[in-house]
């Protein structure tokens, strides 16, 4: 989320000045590699193809072909600019996945052919404490994927792109037998609901979870929960996920959050809750499912405050946490239990010529449950 | 808090039902013992002298001689009827302290002249897993002090009255040394403030405690912060608050919530913080104090809803906790560390013909930092 200010979360209005960024190009003159992609050059919402330059592969460095992209609602924010801090042009993506091409001379564990995957992160401090305990995404100094500042002062590119060029650490292996397209998500949506849910010690089976929204994390997050043996309850202002939910992704319980009685019948149940939701909600209706000491996990960032009423907080020792995405080793991690379990995202697979429609839809939520570019394919036209 | 529902924190709107009050006096025949107190008998506000019943010292009870009784401000929500839910009439107090006159017969740990304390718990089920581990506050059938209902089904009186009859569960030993009056309010106060430390592990030296507002709650937390080593920053929106915190108090830091630059320069420098305020505010400016990790302790209990920014939590991956008094395990070892530390709090001392009078000036936050009422003392006239 680039220029957030990860002290206090504080989102910040900046300008876009454009003479630093050529400033910024004149001192990386290593940035040879001249890369395809595709970019928004303003907030119209739109997004064009682009070829811009990437760094030479370095010696701590792997090249990779992009294969595929996942699209996360976080993209549709920064191509827009709607947190005032997006640096055009700006190529979006960071639920990357492809295949090794290159490595840098100091790179011992992966190797050109290699199936691997690129969240997030791009750089990190790689001292303080966090990042010496691999939780490099709560590094004061972590940048990201794209609209981020890499180590040479270069601004970052994403993965609308068809070639990457990424540091060692922050590059995950893609288990044998994971198919790279429906694994793409799970490099965010995957690993943000993944984090949480080892943090707080959810991964025990027979446990309570609730998960509040049904789209790109939710549903990874149900999948995760029923491979793990935990008893998996959905609540939606939508009547019309309780099929999905039940049926095709075998949630063993529905709540209808619109309906009180149906509120009613699940307070005190839960043992967490992952809430997906990014608009903004009050939390009380949430507080109440869970158990005395239960824990809500808050995964969405509205644009404004949630409502928080102490009461539920207070009568049932309940905490209210957030969390962001998650550190490399424990992708690493998720990754290989998705290997274990065979746990994929629902993805409706696009052309990059597509991009664009698949934005519209996005923001609609009209997509289950996640867009994948398939970056090396060939125009639908 | 008498009715309010403990599984979901709602307030309930109820009627006083005068038939139901003298249909259970009628079935609590050993409600024999006449006790002098002062009650509010409608929301008025006004408290005046009144004349009831307690039960008869059962096997398990002790029979208390009030002396001292604290002065908290949920008294005033009650005496008022502020959330709709008060049985008239109403003998408010639950920071009570005094001495054994009479001991049950099954009563082996308490003797007729031990000094003792009883707190905001009156009763509970004292099967379930939170009462086995004597976290009689979390309990689903935990009765309050006043405006409870005992198991006898009667309802329960508090301690501005002459005399208490409490199990012998529910009350615990005042440590030689401490003065029963500037002892009586850690009876909720005090545990209210020390049983989220210990929960949080805050008991740490060297740790750095914020707490929020310095009245009866917050006066307590700097004490025990400073009486075990940590380093303590009051935050206030009153400049006058910044003398008392550092000078009188001992607080190590002092922080303006109303001016901006002094919030910055304390950003992501706290490992906890206990908030105490009960009116409602932005948690985000408190939230941006912490470190990342860092736990929100949220003790006031506000009409309307707490505004939560999602974004200082999700970036800092922190926790927003609610606490409610403590158990009563707890409870004495509060005490006792009370006790060890010579920790009291605080008071100006009343005659109870000044009790109308501190309930006006509590409501304007007039006190330094609580009054207690000299049950025992004659009339100031």
């Amino acid at each position: 989320m680039g220029t957030i200010n990860v002290s206090t979360g504080k989102k910040k209005r900046k300008k876009v000045k454009r003479f630093q960024i050529k400033k910024m190009t004149e001192t990386t003159p290593n940035h040879t590699l001249t890369v395809e992609g595709w970019a928004a050059l303003d907030p119209s919402g739109k997004i064009t193809p682009f070829t811009f330059k990437r760094r030479e592969n370095g010696v701590e460095d792997v090249t990779i072909k992009i294969l595929y992209c996942g699209m996360c609602h976080t993209d549709i924010h920064y191509i827009k600019n709607e947190w005032g801090n997006t640096i055009y042009p700006l190529v979006p993506g960071h639920e990357i996945t492809g295949v090794i091409t290159e490595v840098g001379s100091s790179v011992r564990d992966l190797k050109v052919g290699d199936k691997v995957g690129v969240g997030c992160l791009a750089a990190s401090c790689l001292t303080c404490d966090f990042c010496k305990d691999s939780e490099e995404n709560y590094c004061e100094k972590m940048q990201l994927t794209y609209n981020g500042t890499f180590w040479d002062g270069s601004i970052t590119y994403g993965g609308y792109s068809k070639l990457l060029v990424a540091n060692k650490r922050f590059v995950v292996r893609v288990p044998e037998g994971l198919p790279l397209d429906a694994a793409a998500p799970l490099l965010c949506a995957g690993i943000t609901v993944f984090s949480p849910m080892k943090k707080y010690n959810m991964l025990r089976a027979g446990k309570k979870l609730g998960v509040v929204g049904l789209g790109g994390l939710g549903h990874v997050a149900v999948k995760f929960g029923k491979a793990l043996g935990l008893h998996v309850t959905v609540i939606s202002t939508s009547r019309s996920k309780e099929e999905e939910a039940t049926n095709r992704l075998g949630a063993d319980h529905f709540l209808l959050s619109s309906d009180p009685s149906q509120m009613k019948s699940g307070a005190r149940t839960l043992d967490y809750i992952l809430d997906t939701v990014s608009a903004s909600h009050s939390l009380g209706p949430i507080l109440d499912l869970l158990k005395v000491r239960g824990t809500l996990v808050l995964l969405g960032a509205p644009d404004d405050p949630m409502e928080l009423p102490s009461l539920p907080l207070l009568f049932g020792n309940r905490q209210v946490c957030g969390s962001l995405f998650g550190g490399m080793s424990e992708t690493q991690e998720m990754m290989d239990l998705c290997g274990k379990h065979n746990i994929t995202c629902d993805i409706e697979l696009i052309k990059p010529d597509y991009i664009n429609q698949a934005l519209e839809r996005l923001a609609m939520n009209d997509v289950r449950y996640r867009f994948v570019i398939d970056i090396a394919g060939q125009s639908m036209t």
